[in-house]
């Protein structure tokens, strides 16, 4: 057993990453922080987590000596702390986008803000297991993908590393509410949000940044292009992406490239069927799952691929990205604690 | 043409005077004010109204004389303007609780405040226009229902007036979240609460002291309760009440209550079909109408009556109650502006 | 005052006319045609419309002459009956998709069937008023536009005429439960259908014809291509359309080019704010409207603009087409009957 | 290891419980029938049991004998079977009705139909845990209860058994569409079932019948009424009791009558909390979870208690309460394979 403690654990991230550890058969949670909520039992906040933890959040100061620690706190807020969260853990899993990006540049021009702590931006490994596994069981200190940047890449990277389609990539994602967190606005305030499609930044998410960057190996030139748009529900995430398949690119290629990168992969589905009503990836099966499905269609008329692609972006796109992260670092089996299938209908 | 101003236009309730006000063919729209928004554009606030109309907001204090003046207040807050606003106005409605209630003590009991200006109390009729039709038409002042309890009291005020049930009275009340009001909370956070079934008031609902006023000069001892349950709609109310019929109270008689009391009513409808889905009042059909239907059904095997009654709360519950008062104070036709049907499918 | 008679009145295109032509100054409703409901009350189907209308459905066969009718039957159906049809009525308005392409041979690629009634094709003027308005005038015979194709038409026809966006345009839809029409099936059954970002038409989407048909004169090479979502939502459509612009357009050209065409349409409205949380079109505040609201955003970092487009697909998608056509076609004011502003919030 | 099967699983019972097995640490599922989809994939009608089984559809006459089978038809079918398929099986569970009620008479008063095999009617145990845990261990044939008669009887029970409130009770129940199964009509059609708070059922309802059997050792005189309302939800059942306490009552007491019955029940929580937006029990959060949450409010002013209780109606209140009686019947440990926690924010 493992000692994990989890550093912003009042937030949907770090509320997840609880659920996932108290059911995880190789760990024990020792300590969740929490200022505002210091010496609240987590269930206040986590009511899903009745009767199954009698914890109370401590306050961050109170942190002590564990195996791992879970940093889920705002963007901008973890690059302050990691010198010194690290003398607390011999390993530690960021689930925030401080360390995300390999370049120092690259955050002022997608966050607007001069890293604090530049030196350790080469310490953090990449949490997506499916393009980085290796490195992550030998790694110290991980860095989870956004949630967006998460769908988009597993969709894509088969695609590019086996040069099936054209450059020019855009993604149009369809996001929900627990994306923004916790924090109250009118934005969120439901007779406003609820029933929405709102176009809520059709042009430069930041995510595209972690996109390019994890593709860039296999074609340096490529242009991607967010447009998101959020809809009435909480959780999950699905990508329509267009591009353009290279000439004489047929379905069988497409086929290929998938089969040859996830075949083996436990948590990667190819969703396309003839028949049913579920042919494509659909998030509302996911919530709960680390499932990442993937689907596409390849126009008949005109010269163009849709991919789709889906996923609970609390889980595989944050939590559960970071729970097989750390059963790769500690060699637990990867899916441990992972294992739960979804829910039907939902 | 009539000059009409609405004293607190930015919230729900003002929004939705305004939509109605804008459409009214008797009236112009002078004013609208909000502290917090003024000079900013209405549409900013209510972007149905975009190319409806290009007034900005005032700030309160530049409110100048109008024909009518709504005021649109949380709660606690008119009762220190109302004697400045009625030199404004020669007709003031107001949609806030702090003139409904006649009796200055039950403020108090049922607000937790004491009432600042009680001499005013009797100036307001109580805007029902199916109880107080021809006292409205008269008056000066009306200070329209809460939304919970003009629906709780169309639908009951029949069988009290003609003695069809017991004294003991359930009301469940699904509610929606605009009835909060505009400002953002955790409790209005989407992800919090979208998809709620959530018990916020199972006893101690404010409204009853409203319904016990207008429906006990026909019956003194009623014992009314409400459970009021919030669910994931945004626009609309829908109470399920709990009877006990008086012994050898046929179906027919509940019939012959309703028809005696409001068969000339246009905006009360008796919905009790034998085929169709919707065979009992439903209020996502309701959405933008002034519309209250009422149906019921009488329990074969135990002796029980269960009335259903629907409307929307921001317009018969509210603008649109104000609006048919509006007609009736200044001789217009009763349905005037209100004519809106509904929308199916929706 | 004229005689308006609708043919296959069950359906929701079919309800919705009726409720704007319950409800329309110059217009008395006939007849309401249904099968399989005929001597039934229309409001058994359309429970919107009680206390609105005492009308029965009547029988197809018992279809009497009148002023004009409205045909809103399945596709494929009205092609065998419209020479029949036009016996009955002067001025006949389609909302099927059977008279909306000009060229035979378009129905056999996108529809599948070989029409049946050629001939008639070159009587129909396609009904978009934005495009035809002097057409529609004097024409006795309208087809309206398919809900998807009027949106993405009215979002793109200034981009293309003045020549703004290269031939390359990728149209994402975002769809509601509505526009699939009244029959249940397993896809449109509730613990299925709700909660899905289902892709249901990753390419081939049949509106692409029309689209193409419409924009083709102002560029004849479009390359246009839809990819459908289906959201849960009841009503509404909004499309984000993605487009690359001609190299130094900038924003300003764009923002021409729509006042160009549209600064005086009635029922279009520009969106696009710098503050508050409705900053571009959404489809939750147009439901029961004729507004088509339209917004973009040109991408600072690679050469890209974002159409932002929305409409309720029942009304300005159909039956508020329809209503507006022939408004022009009896030289009613444009507007007439279709005033409604919309409900915020809901 | 067992070897399970499932008679009609292609129902939302028979995946909920195919879904719950095929993660059971100590069950094999052997085979899971479906007359319609015979030889079709398990995954094509429960998408979520994708890379989870490669199981087939098995043709009802194909069923082989096994340890425990699991019954999951329509009401009114097992009876006539139930003969033959204890021949298959040593333990049998049906999650129908037909074998729930142990008087004939009974069947024919709320079903209207007579039971085609009343001898076998007291081989059944009922088979909620909390109430008959001895009876289910030593049983071989469990008759699973109604969903909502699950969590009113779990509601009810303590308060009943320990003298806590009168006799007269309503149940006013908030009810999900996965209730009505897997079958499309006009009712759950997208555009009509969403958004609706549709009083389907104002009195009547069936699973009367089952409360006042449980609940009539310790009280006979129970009159027990149930108004259920249908909302937008597909997961997910509350009840807001209406009870009466008896004079002299308190708070305590009831509390006592809870901890009493419930202190060590794996899968009651009491969820009464001062603080926190999840004071009461809420269905959303419990969405997968066997678990039974209940709370209560003790009315102030009028004497009155309100009891709330939330369950999902797949799982505790169907497919989840047949594995904790499997588990039960078999010496497993009986929160095995039911541990799922739940998820928030969703």
């Amino acid at each position: 057993m493992i000692k994990a403690s989890i550093y912003g654990a009042s937030g949907y991230a770090g509320g997840e990453i609880l659920r996932l550890l108290l059911s995880h058969p190789k760990v024990v949670v020792a300590q969740a922080t929490s200022r505002q909520f210091a010496n609240e039992p987590i269930s206040l906040i986590h009511p899903n987590l009745r009767k199954k933890t009698a914890l109370n959040f401590s306050h961050p100061d109170d942190l002590k000596k564990c195996d791992i620690l879970f940093v889920a706190l705002p963007n901008g807020k973890s690059m302050y702390l990691m010198s010194k969260l690290k003398k607390l853990a011999e390993k530690i899993i960021d689930l925030g986008a401080d360390f995300r990006l390999h370049k120092q540049s690259a955050f002022e021009h997608w966050y607007g803000y001069k890293h604090e702590n530049p030196k350790l931006l080469s310490d953090f490994i990449y949490g997506i297991a499916e393009l980085h596994r290796e490195k992550i069981k030998k790694s110290a200190c991980v860095a989870c993908a956004g949630c967006e940047a998460t769908v988009s890449i597993l969709a894509l990277y088969p695609l590019v590393k086996h040069n099936i389609i054209e450059e020019k990539i855009i993604i149009d994602a369809k996001m929900s509410s627990s994306q923004a967190g916790l924090k109250p606005s009118l934005s969120s305030h439901h007779p406003e949000r609820a029933g929405v499609v709102r176009s809520y930044m059709p042009t430069g998410h930041r995510h595209t940044a972690e996109i390019i960057q994890e593709l860039s190996p296999f074609n340096k030139n490529l242009d991607v292009a967010i447009s998101a748009t959020a809809l009435d529900m909480v959780r999950g995430l699905l990508v329509t992406i267009h591009a353009i398949p290279k000439q004489e690119v047929t379905e069988k290629d497409i086929w290929k490239a998938y089969r040859n990168e996830y075949q083996n992969e436990p948590f990667i589905r190819i969703v396309k069927e003839r028949q049913g009503i579920y042919r494509y990836p659909e998030p509302k099966i996911l919530q709960g799952t680390n499932f990442c499905d993937i689907g596409f269609e390849k126009d008949k008329i005109t010269n163009r691929l849709v991919i789709i692609a889906a996923i609970d972006n609390l889980v595989k796109g944050t939590a559960g990205q970071a729970v097989q992260a750390m059963n790769l670092m500690f060699g637990f089996p990867e899916t441990m604690g992972l294992e739960f299938t979804g829910l039907h209908p939902i």
